[in-house]
């Protein structure tokens, strides 16, 4: 108490807690479970497809865990929901003010569109202008906890990045795996923040992959999603965040686009775990948004739920995901919320980038405006209706991809500095 | 009350304050007094030179504005100093979330530099990624309050894109200038925002002057930098915030930037009023970093208080401005404060972008980077002691300008996807 707001020590942290309210780490695929110190990544049974859930001790969280002390902390970052973070040691958070971003009504676009139940989270207002912040800020306390030293990650973009300034604010070295196609704004940001960067000549699945092998040779510790088992936990607080700023109204769609399907999941659980500890009364549906060129997740959830690979084909590259990590439990999470999949091209993602920054001042890179246009997709196609409560997830900021940007927005008028010039061109 | 954070309606508006605590506006070259209603940009009696100081009732506003009143304000936004602000109508606030950026305790840097007393504000975490935001947010709400629908600015590029993100968040329609040569994002943000987007051949000097004339011509409102007598107004929220973060302790050192030298004369203006409300009890110094390419305001601080105009001739374009038309007031404000000015070269600014990125994961673009690379040669040259208490401004983020990042960030090693090519390249 008595800290002043802002400054980089949440005040949860000067209670220092010892430990994490983690029960159990369950197997995805066998049901094996573990204790946290005895596995770091995937289920020794089952190798990398054996994703481990992280399972809270919620009787024992509910005791302490209300909406009244939820009203009553300041704490306005994703640490106010640490009684259901895999947090031990609170001295292992960084000093990056991550989470808590605003959700907006979006008047204006509920009055255009004339849906008067929409919601929009701007998460590009995190520090290195992405959700994935959120689990990076938990993967660089998990490798803290550990007392590792170097950590890496293979990522489309925005993951690296995420993790590069976050290892960066706490003086762990990162070596960092993306594909040679990334955008130039993103690789930029992992240069400035003195990662290590292997610019792949291939996919970001095969970045995956060779950042598996770099972690098994060299020992380092790993962040990839949907292997390391603690991210799904940092992408639960952008779904927490939301069911609080509604003031735990449930909507009855949330819209998140999706690449290895590892934000949708942690959207899923952070419903749920709202549900069990009772702060809300039922689950919103969750739809996943996919591009046209990259949808297995998209086809798998409306067929019969299973994902095929796909050679990637699209403008979005944060969601440009052929070999989804996360697809079992995406895949499992979306139907038990009885959600569907939807498809958009990239011209509706360059539309919806267009449209959301023209009317509402929202800046979205193409994977952040994906789950706007498959939003106006379902609105078109009548699968939501205008009176439904809608939620759609903006993930990261149009800064990140200028290229895709300027695809978006039109042309400025060069003129000379006269006022006839400026006439001319009024005309 | 009962709003949940983070949504778009400030809890400050739904006391529906009727009008600003304005007492007068005065002309800072005559002394001439004017009500808010007379006039609306400069000093009738001077011309464009005449800019006018607003100046509150400042006893009537102690009455209610106290350190308890802001200790139980949950309004986490520049709008928590409402009763310091030139709104008359709270309804015609924007609903993008501005201010209460992070103001970083840096402990790497402390560290590494041995000055234990190191404050940074990041306010690059704003809407369109700049401090320029704030200044925007007032002058749509004059705008508004005016009943005006189109409203314009010349800068040098992150005045404009906060401009034109406020004006699509609440429907006014935006005619911008820039220089031509203003960063790709810069303009990229503007068209993807929906202004009409005028670059110019030429400086921001005559962008500057030739958006006056088209005021003149076409009768829009203007939000320009020391034409606009409020904007000085919500750059002040930025000082404002170090004040409340800092827990009202004063620095004895704020660095700040200075283009046209109006985010400074807002820094000096929060000190001040602060002082006259008894939140603290004397006043820091305030140091104004330009880069050694164009340090007109420099020259005059630590010269005999007159300015020349230069050509200027740097890489930290937002603050590439020749004729500083806040002149009078910056110098006068940093004299008054018993501050100094102190150049930095192109590659001390680039040093710093990297310097802040990998040290302690803050991202700043040139212009953002420049106070903290004045702060560094104040080191080195011994006119700031390693003891001192020193707040450090950084104004905008780094994706704002990927070429000067890229500059400050090396390299990326391009591989082949194989364990090999890892190995090469590790040695």
């Amino acid at each position: 108490m008595g800290t002043p707001k802002g400054l980089e020590i949440p005040d949860a942290r000067e209670e220092k807690i010892n430990m994490s309210n983690i029960k159990k780490l369950k197997c995805l695929i066998c049901g094996a479970e573990y204790q946290p110190d005895e596995v770091r990544y995937t289920c020794p049974k089952c190798g990398d497809e054996g994703i481990l859930e992280i399972i809270y001790d919620y009787s024992g969280i509910r005791k302490n865990f209300t909406k009244t002390t939820l009203k009553n902390n300041t704490e306005y970052s994703m640490w106010r929901y640490l009684p259901l973070l895999p947090v031990d040691d609170t001295e292992k958070i960084g000093p990056l003010k991550v989470g808590w971003t605003p959700l907006y009504e979006a008047k204006r676009i509920r009055e255009d569109l004339g849906i008067p139940n929409l919601w929009i989270k701007d998460d590009g207002r995190n520090p290195t202008a992405s959700l994935k912040d959120r689990p990076s800020a938990i993967a660089i306390v998990k490798a803290r906890e550990l007392g590792e030293k170097i950590i890496t990650c293979a990522s489309t973009g925005n993951a690296a990045s995420s993790l590069s300034g976050a290892s960066a604010s706490v003086g762990l070295k990162s070596y960092i795996f993306v594909p040679q196609t990334a955008p130039v704004a993103k690789i930029a940001q992992l240069l400035v923040f003195g990662s290590t960067v292997f610019a792949v000549r291939g996919t970001y699945d095969e970045a995956f992959d060779l950042s598996i092998e770099a972690t098994r040779e060299f020992g380092w510790y790993n962040r990839n999603t949907a292997f390391n088992p603690y991210m799904v936990e940092g992408k639960k607080t952008v779904g927490l965040e939301i069911i609080e700023q509604m003031n735990f109204e449930v909507p009855d769609f949330v819209f998140v686009s999706v690449g290895d399907g590892c934000i949708i999941s942690g959207v899923v659980k952070a419903y749920k775990e709202m549900l069990t500890l009772g702060f809300i009364n039922h689950l919103p549906k969750v739809i996943a948004v996919q591009a046209e060129g990259c949808k297995p997740i998209v086809d798998a959830v409306n067929g019969g739920g299973t994902v095929k690979f796909v050679k990637p084909d699209t403008i979005a590259d944060s969601i440009s995901v052929g070999i989804p990590r996360n697809r079992l439990m995406a895949v499992r999470d979306v139907k038990e919320l009885n959600g569907f999949g939807v498809a958009v091209s990239d011209e509706e993602i360059i539309k919806a980038i267009k449209y959301l920054g023209t009317i509402q001042g929202i800046f979205a890179e193409p994977a952040g405006s994906t789950a706007f246009a498959g939003m106006l997709k379902c609105l078109q196609e009548g699968t939501i209706s205008k009176k439904d409560k809608i939620a759609v997830l903006v993930t990261g900021n149009g800064l990140k991809d200028v290229e895709s940007a300027k695809k978006a927005g039109g042309k400025a008028l060069i003129i000379d500095p006269n006022l006839e010039a400026v006439k001319e061109n009024l005309k």
